[in-house]
Parts: C-alpha cells; sequence; structure tokens
C-alpha cells in the first residue's frame, strides 16, 4: 500500500474492534461478527488491503441493499460422501467460505480428500484467507471462486469471463505456501492504481485501441481489454473454473451473475487433502522444504530481487503490520469509524 | 503442423499398426501394446504431432534405456477411501496414466469424487487424453504432472521448475471441453519452429540477454529464459503443482528429476468428479451449454476469429484427419517402419 502523509496506522485490536461494531449494528450475531472481523482484520495484518479494510464499506452497502443476508446459514443439499453441495443462502461470504472450508478438512479427514462446492454464496475476499486455514491444519487446498464478467475471453473485446481467483496452498512448517491468483494479469484496481501514478505497469497488461499490446494503464482503462495470464491458456482457465463451480454447486455461471443488478449469489469450490494421512508427515515435511530449498537456489536475473516462493512475503508484512499498525489511508479509516 | 512437399498422410489404422508391431517388438504384450498404439494414434489423429507419432522414436529409445519398463503394472500403496497413492513402477506413462484415471473415475463413482496420485510414473504424452476419457464418461477432470526442470522461476535465470501441464476437462455433448496447457507461454521445440520458419511469436515469450520480454524466438533460445504463463502467476503455480504432485505421490520432485540422466520417475496427480450423481445431469448439461453460448455472444476483437472454447478444435481436426489421414513428415515416419 502506498504511504503517504494520508496512512495512519490502526492496531489489529482496534480495527476488529470497530468491524465487530460495525457487523452487530448490521444483523451479525456476536460470534459472526467476531468471525467475520478476524477475517477482515486478518486480510489486512496480512498485507491483502484491498480485500480487508478498504473492502469493508463496499461490504457494509452490500448488506444494505439486501445482496448479503447477515442471518442466514448455509444448508446442504446433497452429500455423495466426499463431496458435498451447499446452498450459501446469500450470507456472508467469508463466513461461508470458512464453513465450506471446515467442512471440506472433515470430508478429507474420512476419506483423504474433500469437496465442497457452494452455490448461492458471496464475495469472499480473500481466496488465500482459506488456503491459509487449510494448510495450517496440515491440509492441501485448491479452491475458487467465479465472479461476475470482468475480462474478455481470448479474441473479444468485451466481458464474457470472470477474473475467477484460483488458490493453491500447503503447509509449510507453521506457516504456509499460498498462490492466491486471479486470472487477469491485472485487476482494473491495479491499473488505476498505476494510472494514478502515472506509472507504466511493469509487464503488458492489455490492449490498446489499435490492438497491440500495452503497458500504459490509461489506454487499457479506455478500451477496457485487460489480457487473460498466459493470454488464451488464462482464458480457457477462467472458462473451466467457471464451468466447474457452476456445474459442481448447482448455482449461477459467470455470465447468470452478470445479469444481476450487483456481484452477487456466486459459486464456490473448496478442495481439502488431508496430507497427514499420507504416512509419514514428516517425510512430506521434508519434500516441501527441499522444493523450496531448490528454488532459493535458483540464480537470479540482474536486478531482481531473491527468489519467493508465494506467500512468503505475507510472513514479512504480517510481523511489520503486528508491530507497527496496520497501515490504512486517513479518509477510508474516518469512514469506517462514523459507519 | 506446417504441410509441404516432405508431408505424407496416413491412415489411423496403418499408424496404429505400425506403432503395435513396433512395441510387441519392445517387449509390449499384445493388449498393452495395443492400447498404447491407440493412444499415440489419437494424439496423432486429433492433431497433437509433438505427442504422438513425433514423440515415438523417443519413447522406444526410453524403452531402449531402461527408463520406461514395459511389463511393469502400477501397485496400490496406500488407500485412504477417495485418495489412492500409486507406484507406476516406471511403466509406459500413457498406460499407467489411463490406470490412475480410470482408478480415479471408480473412486468418484463411490463418493463423488476421487484422487489417484502415482509416483514413479513416466512422460503421460498428451494430458488431454486422460481429461476426455473422463469427459465423455461424464466425468469432470482434473489432473497434472511435473517435469524435469525446464523453465527459470520469476526473476530468475536458470532452470528450477517444470513445465508442469495442468489440464481440465468436463463433458459437452458427446465431446468434451478440455484445457490442457503448460506453465511456460512457449515450449522451447515451438520457440524452435518459429525460429526455423523466421518468424516473430504472436506475443512475448521471454527474456533476451538485455533481460527485456521479446517475441524473438531465437534470442530466446539463447538466454533459455521463457516466461511462465502470467509472468509471476505461472511460476507460482508450477512450483504449486510440483509440490503437490511431489508430496501426494510421495514421488520424486522436479528438482531430483532433474538430477537423474533422463527426465523420467515423474509424479501427476489424476482427479475425477461423478457429475452424473449431482441430481440432474440434464441440468448440468444445460448449465455448460449456455456457458458455452454466452462465451460465442463474445464480440470478436478487431482482425480476431471466432471466439473458441478449449478443446474446439481437435474435433474439426479429427475429422479432418479420419478423411485425408494423419499428416506426417516423410523422414519421421521412414525412421518409425524401420523401427
Amino acid at each position: 500500500m502506498p504511504r503517504n502523509i494520508n496512512t495512519i496506522f490502526i492496531s489489529p485490536e482496534q480495527m476488529k474492534s470497530e468491524f465487530v461494531r460495525i457487523l452487530t449494528d448490521h444483523g451479525f450475531t456476536d460470534v459472526k461478527a467476531d468471525q467475520c472481523a478476524e477475517i477482515f482484520t486478518l486480510n489486512s495484518l496480512e498485507g491483502v488491503y484491498s480485500h480487508g479494510v478498504n473492502r469493508s464499506p463496499r461490504f457494509v452497502d452490500n448488506i444494505l441493499k439486501g445482496f448479503i443476508r447477515p442471518a442466514a446459514e448455509p444448508s446442504i443439499e446433497r452429500s455423495l460422501g466426499s463431496l458435498e453441495q451447499w446452498n450459501g443462502n446469500l450470507g456472508p461470504g467469508p463466513l461461508n467460505a470458512l464453513l465450506a472450508t471446515e467442512r471440506a478438512l472433515e470430508l478429507a479427514l474420512e476419506n483423504g480428500i474433500g469437496m465442497v462446492a457452494m452455490r448461492n454464496t458471496n464475495h469472499w475476499m480473500r481466496g488465500g484467507t482459506y488456503g491459509w486455514k487449510a494448510a495450517r491444519k496440515g491440509y492441501a487446498f485448491i479452491g475458487w471462486t467465479n465472479t461476475e464478467a470482468n475480462m474478455p475471453a481470448w479474441g473479444a473485446k468485451d466481458f464474457h469471463l470472470g477474473n475467477n481467483p484460483l488458490v493453491f496452498a500447503v503447509p509449510y512448517g507453521s506457516e504456509a505456501i499460498v498462490l492466491d491468483f486471479a486470472m487477469s494479469q491485472y485487476s482494473y484496481g491495479k491499473l488505476e492504481v498505476y494510472q494514478l501514478a502515472g506509472e507504466q505497469l511493469p509487464f503488458p497488461g492489455g490492449f490498446n485501441d489499435r490492438g497491440e499490446l500495452t503497458t500504459d494503464p490509461g489506454e487499457i482503462l479506455v478500451t477496457r481489454r485487460a489480457v487473460p495470464i498466459g493470454y488464451w491458456k488464462g482464458s480457457g482457465l477462467s472458462l473451466l473454473l467457471d464451468i466447474l463451480a457452476t456445474a459442481l454447486s448447482g448455482g449461477l455461471s459467470t455470465a447468470e451473475i452478470s445479469k444481476r443488478e450487483a456481484e452477487y449469489a456466486l459459486s464456490q469450490v473448496f478442495i481439502a487433502i488431508n496430507l497427514r494421512a499420507l504416512g509419514n508427515y514428516e517425510n512430506i515435511e521434508k519434500a516441501i522444504e527441499s522444493i523450496i530449498i531448490d528454488l532459493k537456489g535458483s540464480v537470479p536475473a540482474a536486478r531482481s530481487r531473491e527468489i519467493r516462493y508465494p506467500g512468503e512475503n505475507i510472513v514479512r508484512i504480517r510481523e511489520e503490520n503486528k508491530k507497527h499498525g496496520i497501515p490504512v489511508n486517513k479518509e477510508i479509516w474516518r469512514r469506517i469509524i462514523k459507519m
């Protein structure tokens, strides 16, 4: 997060208690307000401000509009043994996702692997949250969500695909290796940040109006032709993730979500794999450690920093924010304490 | 495949019978020779020549060197209910992968989802083969393999990651939607094809010796710095796929495979999901159909062809090659009939 004269630092405790107050005022029970505030605070503490403190006003707005129903509980609709279909009943996305993750872990405890497909749920904020949860308990995790259409398919110029974030996580000592990525190379939010800063993107992020790849965020914001990761490959992956989330959960597809007045009633998938049941867990830990050691043995290209694994930064940011407080834009914080 | 004066056309029957002859001569039983020849022929018939007819001489070479053991049968090492660990015992990669896929389908039939992790196996040729198999039986499929190191991690200049192909497949009428993609934007084989043709890549595929993104295949073949799809994202995905394949199968990682004299003893993962058990299968078929209709409703960018779903071309190529024969380079075919 860019820090400037408008940045203030809020302790995690203070941030959480503000969120608890706001959520309780908006129909959350004490328990649910605590759980949900914990997730928002953790996302901010771990540096994902866009899906923590900065998104909380929009979250509350979605409650007021009835897209998120604070009292709703997910309900199970079908069980096939290791695969369950759930209805999120439009409950708060982070709480629904937490429940789905925990249920996938239980199923994996019984049969090695567990999958929960949930329809009719809401934005889970930061997908990595659920990967960290599972991985810290000794499980591997694969999960994804669909979204409204916000990316053109490969070769197209209008939006028919979501950026459908995908999460992979595995344990790593007491921490985790967590990959949490959207199918677009850059989000529109990120493009706006670069444009405001008057900077070029480090790598091509979309097409300009002459149909050429460009690093100019302003040109992409005009054409709305952000590129999928790996061009045709990310376009295909976005499509398949949407098909799977929709088919497995019996929920709405990206196309159907996009017909609504706002982005809600999403379809999500949660897969957990019980690594502790695979014989000697110590051997698995050693195997992961030796893969990371090998990665770290890479020769950095000129001007490159140390080679990192996904999620490595999180540990450092978390410690820094615990020590100095979570950086928040003064204006956003002013809105939050007034809510 | 580029067609020229050196292209001849071979019927699928003739191609398969040549493969059967060669495999039988190299220690395959009649049944296994038939199964394996069928996969090689199908890959060629469906246009994936690089992992069909063109790769068969290397496959035979790997048998002669003892990396592939024609008589080996996979053996189960651990069962957790819906998740099984298998040892491929260095058997032929396509046959091992076929068995693993079929076993994952059986597990999914029992419990909704099934996963087989197989260590000590060999190159599966074309990953899409197994996705098509599963999808045509009404299952969703997710699978991947690790490989030797053939791609630098993000920010690095030497190889520590594999291109670890990943497959997603779902049924689509009597056909399938199959995404089969490697983590590198272009394979080195593809870069060589562009270089030989004196052409630039359509999109940046790696870095030149000044550390700049380039579309010049020759520059990338010099630096060996091919880019992962989505830059840091594909680098992270490759790492996580390797960690999962290694941890789940108890097999060798990309780093360990790379220490060997050749690329063998790989780790692979096969996940099947039983879509027919999820209530009304017709509704799932309709949901997939309507997602594809929506995709096809995209407005094409200037100079773009029709928007396609992954695997769409396969159907057309298969029909064309059935009618006219499979295009093969004369020299390669000469080698094959002499083997």
